[in-house]
């Protein structure tokens, strides 16, 4: 089957925003054997929408079609799908009634603008959105079907997760498609890649290895495309070389982030968490509390940007302070015991490095970062240098945070 | 004049990463008057590369292409435009002795495939790349160009500034683009399309008005494709008129993230700032110290995610936090004078909310926060109602709490 995006929206051709919808949407599609054909943007103008309507239904199967619904004058996709479909906009009772609900629950008045939501291109079937006012809509046209979503990010997922997903896979014969990913932590793409060479050197045709770099980790994802079950036993084996040469660098068997991953540990051991930060000013629990009933296991943070605080509130010694300076192992293996014992958990984490692009010394310069893990009976600390970018340098410094959080409730958990 | 990007490259459309480039090239094309008309992204496919090339280069006066240049054998671009353009690949020395030097700087010994990359299409003029291995290429065809760059992003916006804007600014006339952001917050989209309804039906056809909702606020973009200098008064006009109806609920006049806003107001007042956070688990934190030089003014949090902490540290009164629960007007204001004092700042935010998706009651349900706000002298409350899921609830109550606390700056700078 052949399947393309379209992207309708001024924003995007000026730059105003990055389409990370697409993005989204080519991945979910992926993980159920479809991959994307082409991804087209166009601005809010009825001629582009006509011509790129008409260009890519001829070609595809599917088109999914994301901007353009909302309240606002700007927004003229639907009334523009209706001229291609030759169609007429008729008054829908449902939607109404889904926008008088979520906006009720807001308290906020339905108005006109509203109202014109509720108004639907008549041979459209109506996807309801749960997440906002504007419905998705699917149309069909010489056996190939347009579906129109809103561009608003979260409520694009939600139709995406509840209507394409399940319609793809009804109306057409996908792949089977056979994803594994590993998760593994410090160590370098290249370094990586080099210590995998004999392994993806002796992996069949049918089996492809790709490497998906975030900061501070990297996901490994082994695709076969056109799974066979008599593909299984050589796909375990590759599976088992890998995780031979990834040894304690393995973070995790599934495509689970840090953060879950601490979570499952610290439900299933019955303990709790603190953080106390300084460079990574409150990443690391804002991560951590990302996930829904973390406030079982997550009690809280100091975020200790300011020496005063670091201090103050987390007992560190001012000598120490200033002997060896914030960003050092003295101070951070502190900051872990202090933060434990002040919000009493049972583990704790701290960060205290110099994130640029200011702060940075011949001896510690921008990107260095030490990270310290404590438990009632045991701290330890380690020392990294990032060098990148602020926002980068904050993003490995929490994903390296959590790793070595991972390993430390790992070994708690095989010597208890 | 006519301009489109072309995307080229599988990791884009199997979603593994989004596609940056296209928005920094548009948004530097859009500085100097250039709306690109469409953005496509395609395989590495040679067919897909001539169909897409044939097609942008018979609607279009230029096509940018990224992607495809690489050393490694999926990298196709170069061979397919020579069959394009009709051309074959000759030895080029200057090339060469670019590649040999940036390799030789990074102690990188030459290969084959590097020779390789010194074989140009005999037609294209040759755009020389300090900042890669791989030349950019300048091909003509019927009078449209086609630009050919690589995909890596620094060596990209490199190209684009030393030779892609000099070129069009030498080759056409470019139209004068006029834009203007405003950012507003606390009114639902539909609800502010009312109020701008009456401004917005006495817009010359000639301005644009754009909604571009985030959780927590929206930015307003008025823009003029074909600006005028005759056209200035009636610009100001019009965003004095937006401005008259958005009253306190502007937040910036220009295209501006609220912990930004935050830091200047910050700066120049010499003030300093904490946060308590319970529902937003330290995410206002992070986005504070987001902001390169915000040790300046951010000195700390705590996170108080266990009723525990709230009580132990930040001295809420256990019977407030019995009789009103910690999702209260009297526990959040005791969030925010509590941190304010512990810390020693001049102002403090505080947050305490359900974000679910468990622990709602039919009083609270999911998705009600309560924000605070404390200087030495004053603290303030509000309670909002956002009944989302728990990711957009956090950013929302986020995003408002930072949005609150820039009024309460602007107040305190109007009466100091």
């Amino acid at each position: 089957m052949k399947l393309a995006l379209l992207t309708i929206g001024d924003e995007i051709l000026i730059g105003q925003i990055v389409d990370t919808n697409s993005a989204w949407i080519s991945k979910k599609l992926n993980e159920i054997g479809v991959k994307v054909k082409k991804i087209l943007s166009i601005a809010d103008s009825a001629d582009e929408i006509k011509w790129a309507v008409n260009l890519l239904m001829s070609e595809n199967d599917i088109v999914l079609v994301t901007g353009g619904l909302g309240p606002t004058k700007d927004d003229i996709t639907k009334t523009v799908l209706c001229e291609i479909f030759n169609t007429k906009l008729v008054f829908n009772q449902e939607v109404l009634d889904n926008v008088n609900e979520l906006l009720g629950k807001r308290n906020v008045p339905v108005n006109n603008n509203n109202y014109n939501q509720a108004m639907i291109p008549e041979n459209a079937k109506i996807l309801l959105n749960k997440k906002g006012t504007a419905p998705a809509m699917l149309f069909e046209k010489n056996n190939s079907y347009l579906i129109s979503m809103p561009g608003v990010p979260f409520e694009m997922k939600h139709i995406t997760e509840t209507y394409v997903i399940p319609f793809i896979k009804e109306k057409f014969k996908t792949n089977n498609i056979f994803h594994k990913t590993l998760v593994t932590f410090g160590i370098a793409e290249s370094v990586l890649a080099e210590m995998l060479e004999n392994v993806e050197n002796s992996m069949p045709d049918y089996m492809k290895l790709a490497y998906l770099p975030t900061p501070g980790y990297i996901r490994l994802r082994l695709s076969i495309y056109d799974y066979k079950s008599e593909y299984q036993d050589k796909v375990d084996e590759v599976l088992e070389e890998i995780k031979k040469v990834l040894g304690n660098k393995l973070l995790a068997e599934d495509d689970l982030k840090p953060e879950i991953i601490i979570g499952n540990l610290l439900s299933k051991q019955g303990k709790t968490i603190s953080t106390a930060e300084s460079c990574t000013g409150g990443r690391i629990a804002s991560l951590l509390t990302s996930i829904a009933g973390s406030s079982k296991y997550f009690y809280g943070s100091v975020v200790a940007y300011d020496n005063s605080i670091k201090e103050n509130i987390l007992n560190i010694s001012s000598e120490d302070l200033e002997k060896y300076g914030a960003v050092s192992q003295q101070v951070v293996e502190q900051m872990a015991k202090g933060v434990l014992e002040l919000l009493k958990t049972d583990y704790a984490i701290s960060t205290s490095g110099i994130a640029g692009p200011d702060g940075g010394t011949i001896e510690k310069p921008v990107g260095t970062v030490w990270i310290g893990i404590a438990s009632k009976t045991k701290t330890i600390s380690r020392k990294f240098s990032f060098f990148n970018d602020r926002e980068i340098n904050i993003q490995r410094a929490t994903n390296t945070a959590l790793a070595l959080m991972i390993e430390f409730l790992r070994v708690e958990e095989n010597s208890g």
